[in-house]
């Protein structure tokens, strides 16, 4: 829970944005990290719809969230900063070297085999929506996507997470998939659609789904 | 070099792929790690143009290239075998924690913040060449493209490597700036421009690159 201002760990996350980007910023998948080794942290929200301040891009570059400070390490990408949690617990990152090196494997599968086309067709349904361009770009890339769903399916098979056992990789899996929430893909993959759920059945991914989306109902951001 | 049949260390690329691809696919990557380390490697060449065997999937799940065995683990995604290579040469990865978890950040940047705008850039020029959505989806592509490149060229400062030392972050990210050699992009970027020459100047890299077009150079392969 993040409920301790005096919590070591920080992450950044945006204290408000558009209702379509709710629940997918990607301090989610920190979140759910930390909630599942139970570990305190705290957030420093920024400001989505404002040039973020020019002394943060020394710590995120790209001037996106989230970025993580706990004392030891700033990093940034949430792929760096889950190995980097996984590192320290088992429970995130199996320490056998056969289990931890697929599920490192999958959690790079994920970022870049998977959620580039994931997120090409996001880009293409909500930020150019409407555009006739956007409507005949689609086919070629819902093509790819589902070649990637496909074979993402087929290697997950009767396991119930990519490594077997729970890991960082399931993680950023589960959140990448979510990106698709708008549109019908993932039903076609009904192997894919129930280990989703899976993910987001598990008690630390619903609290770190809530206490994203209460940093974004919170007052002093709503203008109440 | 890839000279000994009994090398222990095996990556699979590309018996031959077309003139555009030449120089880019990501086997690229490992062969480059492996020649900063000297390190003896064999390969095994599939054919692009025809459908990879179904037992290659059990390897490598989406069916490509490269992936990595070296009697120890079976690896596919070049991000997560540059990785593991790191861990045992900090030549790739260096031990000290800030710099390593400054390596590493920049390792899945490069991955997941860069390559997708890069490729996307490299899929609308290349694949889609002469669509007319794909003059239309260019423009917006790029902007997103420039400001990643903008941002990586901030961070990278007066730096000569993304971690200050050269790691397997340079590797990715420098054949990742490689992708769009098509098109005058990056030439308003100078310093990314001469980081990219710094790494193609490296003799691992040039060993390396050599040895991906002789492979596809060789008379088994060209039909003489």
């Amino acid at each position: 829970m993040p409920c301790s201002e005096s919590a070591s760990t920080l992450i950044t996350a945006y204290a408000d944005v558009p209702a379509f980007a709710r629940g997918q910023v990607r301090d989610l998948r920190i979140r759910w990290a930390l909630e599942e080794l139970g570990r305190d942290y705290r957030t420093e929200l920024l400001d989505v719809y404002h040039p973020r301040p020019d002394a943060y891009r020394e710590w995120q570059p790209f001037a996106q969230v989230p970025a993580f400070d706990d004392g030891a390490q700033r990093l940034f990408e949430s792929g760096a900063i889950l190995l980097y949690l996984g590192e320290q617990d088992e429970r995130l990152l199996p320490a056998d070297p056969a289990t931890r090196w697929q599920a490192i494997t999958w959690l790079f599968a994920a970022l870049n085999s998977v959620e580039p086309f994931v997120a090409q067709i996001g880009a293409l349904d909500i930020f150019h929506a409407g555009k006739s361009w956007a409507a005949e770009a689609r086919p070629s890339a819902l093509k790819l996507l589902e070649s990637r769903l496909a074979a993402t399916q087929d290697a997950l098979g009767e396991r119930d997470w990519l490594a077997g056992t729970f890991s960082v990789a399931d993680i950023v899996m589960v959140t990448v998939l979510r990106i698709i929430d708008h549109a019908p893909i993932l039903e076609a993959y009904p192997t894919l659609t129930a280990y989703k759920a899976r993910g987001e059945d598990r008690p630390a991914f619903r609290r770190a789904l809530a206490e994203q989306l209460e940093s974004y109902a919170s007052p002093a951001q709503s203008g109440e």
